[in-house]
């Protein structure tokens, strides 16, 4: 069982499936495995075959967030860089050509509560939990905290970080930090329909948006349009947006080319 | 019936009632649909006797968009013009001394889904749906993001923008797409309630109210809040709010002069 | 009954309760209340015992805003100076070390609505209304609207502010204005044990992310992770950090010395 690898990668169709296999250790995000990950998501980025990434975890756990093993006593210089190989993961998933699904079965705590947050779509259990708990441990949820409340309300997220209390995924839900609750059974069937969706598109297209998404994001109105008027043009001058729409009018199935 | 205008003006005591009118094209904004709605809410913009405008659209549909037929083989030029005029009317909303509510009585589609989340208040019937479905014609709905974003969470604007799939009514009402969802009996009563709150109230403060709101939307608290002490400043030396203070202490309705 | 403060504050063990005392005047935000707010704010920040602030206030009423009394006729220093005290007084409540809970029983209104947002936590009553109803005495709560649109979505915000219709706390609670529902009853109970939760963390954990959490909030995504590395490098390099891990490990109680 020691040979198992720490990080899972299986491609299935276009369908990469990323699964987390530290079970023991409820997945937590050691600096090994976090440079895992990105090594990982890099090859992704580079796959044109790989068109959507499912991001889940093997046993009990989703991901409890850092490997408080390996976090004490540690010289500065260990903490700065675990912080940021985490940070760098986070934007990773956000900088990816491809959407990433957060697959949720079980507890997302701390560092695993901002995977969650930092995918652009999530699909979580009955049973699958969210919390932010560092309040207890002396260190506050500070990182996890940032792509939080860019997902959640002000107010919610600042009594997750200050309690620590975990919320249900019916909550979680309710406030738009998972885009479905399904339940055990339906967990893998649900985010195959996201990813047959995501796959009917052009890869182009889905590249190009959420490239545009998360640029726009924190622009005031004025600056996004700008940026957004600029996207669509050059949009509009790919072969795939004018083959959709030669397609549409012609009421026949498109054919993408990613061009 | 050919002799149709394409958009529909028309004031019924303070209201303005601007009415999409392709309802063979489900009101697709075509650039010149788009122009004459531009030239409209300009002739608006300078009406002092107009005090909120209701935008919906006859036919089947709200509105479905951009008007696909026009958008094949067309040079650059044409494409970065029709997309900047669709964003000039959006901002033009947005700039409008006059508050807009959508009247969505069925689908609204990418751009048309733009305009609902572009104006101030939305009400729509259970029928209503929202979708931006631009990755199924190879067009990433870009534009129509920008104030979704601003209006829903992200997550949620993730999944309609990666998957075109619509939402309901209901839906929209809880991520706080729309204000209110209403039977098709009761849409435009609920309507005329929302036109009468507005019409109660002080021209000028309305108008000095949803220009400070767009206006501090992307800034941190600290200067939005500089910016809302001089506004709240100004605003307390007119007439209006003296008046509107005086009555109130006084029990009985204000005069509003609009200075 | 006159020499009674219009501002009680008193200290429980670790928790502040700061209370609004002037129910006759529905605790009105008189630029005197607000001046002795500001120095019991200032107080409270510097008294390392109190480590959670409870702001409710006496009365029928939790605040109805600003004094209206006090505002007709007045020269322009006077109303620039009452709005920048209040914002002062709301900046206040961001930058206070310690987290603040609004404790809101009955209607909160304008600024009393402005001081709900600016809150950290809040919970309410059944009873409890929120309104910012400027615009029916020719002002519009635009200082109000500075917290109130960072904390809600911004439709529902921009209801709420063009026609001054009251909220009630359950539509609060689902669109994240306040934490929490209670019955009048629980309203003191459930408050006590988000003191008692937030007490159980180290001081200086508290402090360090709630001060993370306001300063990023405005910044786009990559500023505010660059921001959130150093905290959480910083904050793991504490002794409080060191030893909550430490505990967590050796399945203890942890021992905090906030520093």
């Amino acid at each position: 069982m020691d040979n198992q690898p720490q990080l899972l990668c299986e491609q299935r169709d276009s369908v990469v499936h990323l699964t987390l296999n530290r079970p023991q250790k409820r997945n937590a995000l050691s600096l090994s495995l976090l440079q895992d990950i990105m090594q990982e998501l890099e090859r992704i980025a580079g796959n044109p075959s790989a068109r959507v990434v499912v991001l889940g975890g093997n046993g009990p756990a989703f991901c409890a967030g850092h490997d408080l093993g390996e976090m004490v006593d540690q010289p500065e210089e260990f903490y700065r860089d675990l912080f940021s190989s985490c940070t760098e993961v986070m934007l990773k998933i956000r900088q990816l050509p491809q959407p990433v699904i957060a697959r949720v079965h079980g507890m997302a705590t701390a560092a695993g509560c901002q995977l969650v947050a930092a995918c652009d779509l999530a699909v979580a259990t009955e049973a699958a939990q969210f919390a932010t708990p560092g309040v207890k441990i002396g260190l506050f949820c500070t990182t996890p905290m940032v792509p939080l409340v860019r997902a959640i309300p002000a107010k919610i997220a600042m009594e997750m970080l200050l309690t620590g209390t975990p919320i249900s995924a019916d909550r979680a839900y309710e406030i738009g930090l998972i885009n479905r609750v399904a339940s055990e059974d339906e967990l893998d069937p649900v985010i195959a329909q996201y990813c047959q969706k995501i796959c009917e598109s052009s890869r182009l297209t889905n590249q190009v948006g959420k490239r545009a998404f998360h640029r726009q994001y924190a622009m005031n109105e004025t600056d996004a349009y700008n940026d957004a008027v600029d996207v669509m043009t050059t949009n509009m001058l790919t072969h795939d947006a004018q083959e959709g729409i030669s397609a549409f009018l012609e009421k026949r199935p498109p054919q993408w080319t990613g061009k």
